[in-house]
């Protein structure tokens, strides 16, 4: 039996299995970290395309930021907005970054240690930051595959940064519910989700000081989870450095958790952040009020069937409740 | 290099690459038509839910329809809405019943021949005027999961109906972008490219009297096409008997071609129909006029990377346009 659960931030439905699948069930590939030659890895470099920026002790760096080899998005040029026929189209001008969030080519992200961590959410902190002085972008986003499965073609850990001159249709109709939601409440939907899942506690997974991870009421996929800091802000990148460090031990503790409950599944995480500052004059003028920056995590655990394309309606065979249930006792 | 192209419908952007890859670049997984008992092959009837609907010749059946074994969604109950805290919930009814397309298992749905391709779409069309009957349903989508890595458990052709209780998301965005598009130009917005698909005919790749399959021009997946009846209307299900006709040899033709272009891909269609009969009264009044019924295909060549999922933006190796004219040619 299933039930049907609507997301709050989106009005999209799912449904949801009552008799959830066990994280045995999932047939969850097998991922290979060794690779012959690895051009992330240290004395490497001149194989890569110029350094942005690196942390650096000494002569070594821990953290190295370079455009990624197959750019999508190109800093140079005009943006080019023109009709062909019925149609729009644009230059696709932005920026698209590798961060190399480790030396060693074997680490896992887990195991870089909260240390390095907090360096590695440093440099999304300082990319954005740099990124955003560009007035053609309209959005940036920070995002990890790891493993093939999820889309990684490096095994060497690292996580990406796209800088975009439109905001992604995902962003935007995030940005709209939450919106929506404030127009009606005169409060912000995360704040509130926050405040039921406390509450109930029984789809939180892990609590810091400053960050709740849970599993949301109507998620799109089994087992996947969001970090929420606990104050209210809608931009990422104005974190504190208190709470980067916050967020260092907290993604330490749950990705460790989801390798050790998913047998270390193939996962992405995407940094969910405003896209612009708040002013008054903005067409979002409530964004600082109604939006909340968040992280979103996925173990990718299945593919999607025609139905789930098609329709945006996503089938889920494991509960958020069990999922969290999972998680938390890992 | 990549451009970026912006849906006409949704609002949404993606980036397609300007050297497009062509089919031989993509690897694509191998499917294994064999299976050593199948319940959906004839002999086996007793092994299924209890039959629905079939069409015979004589004593035996040439298309036959079931309850699918997993449902998702029960015809009995109420919907029994409910808040849970700040979320919302309801029971799981609709309908899933699987549309058994050929007595023969190891038949490829492109090579059941027009006349049986004829009676398969004959079979959408009565169970979807079946199930609207129903007055809690408020959307049916038929579609096609074809290969394992297409989300298909059974490997005899067959496609899957599913009714829902709500309007999906996908859907509901199609629906508002067709209505807004008609607002702005008083036009339909399928019915616009259509004329422009036919004017610069390079994202065409086959006509038949009464439809017609090109590549959007910016799609969500290399390779994805549509078929639009060129006769406006929001319904499928309204169709004539001599258009099923007609869209039985457009779709021999094209799975044809892209079985020839890419190597028998697994693959997924899904057939977009208005949810509602059009009244007056009905709160998209104008729905008859806005919004087209047709088919959306597409070979599941590639994963999604985190980009993907987290944003909603799509990146394209192969553009529409190359895409268009490798099935055009073959």
């Amino acid at each position: 039996m299933y039930e049907l659960r609507k997301d709050p931030l989106l009005g999209r439905w799912v449904a949801v299995k009552k008799e959830s699948r066990a994280p045995s069930d999932y047939n969850i590939p097998v991922e290979d970290y060794k690779e012959n030659s690895c051009i992330l890895c240290p004395g490497q470099e001149s194989r890569t395309p110029p350094e942005i920026t690196a942390l650096r002790d000494g002569g070594s760096w821990s953290v190295r930021v370079f455009p990624n080899l197959d750019l999508v998005f190109h800093i140079e040029g005009e943006l080019g907005r023109k009709g062909v026929g019925m149609y729009d189209k644009m230059n696709s001008i932005g920026a698209n970054e590798l961060i190399i969030e480790s030396p060693y080519h074997n680490r896992r992200p887990e195991d870089i240690g909260v240390t390095q961590m907090t360096r590695v959410i440093q440099m999304y902190q300082d990319r954005i930051t740099d990124l955003k002085r560009d007035t053609r972008i309209r959005h940036i986003l920070v995002f990890k595959n790891s493993g093939r499965s999820a889309g990684a073609i490096y095994t060497h850990p690292h996580a990406e940064i796209v800088a975009t001159p439109v905001i992604p249709k995902r962003i935007k109709d995030e940005l709209d519910g939450a919106m929506q939601y404030y127009s009606y409440k005169e409060r912000c939907v995360f704040c509130d989700m926050m405040k039921e899942e406390m509450k109930t506690g029984e789809r939180v997974i892990f609590e810091t000081r400053d960050f709740i991870a849970f599993c949301p009421f109507s998620p799109k996929f089994s087992f996947e989870f969001w970090i929420l800091p606990k104050r209210h802000h809608c931009a990422f990148e104005e974190i504190k450095t208190s709470e980067i460090e916050d967020l260092g031990a907290m993604c330490t503790t749950v990705l460790k958790k989801i390798r050790q409950v998913l047998r270390d599944p193939p996962f992405n995480y995407v940094i969910h952040t405003a896209p612009y500052r708040i002013t008054k004059q903005n067409m979002w003028h409530t964004l600082g009020e109604d939006y909340h920056w968040h992280i979103e995590i996925v173990p990718r655990l299945t593919g999607m069937s025609g139905f789930e394309w098609g329709s945006g309606f996503h089938i889920l065979s494991t509960s958020p409740e069990d999922a969290a249930k999972y998680l938390r006792e890992a």
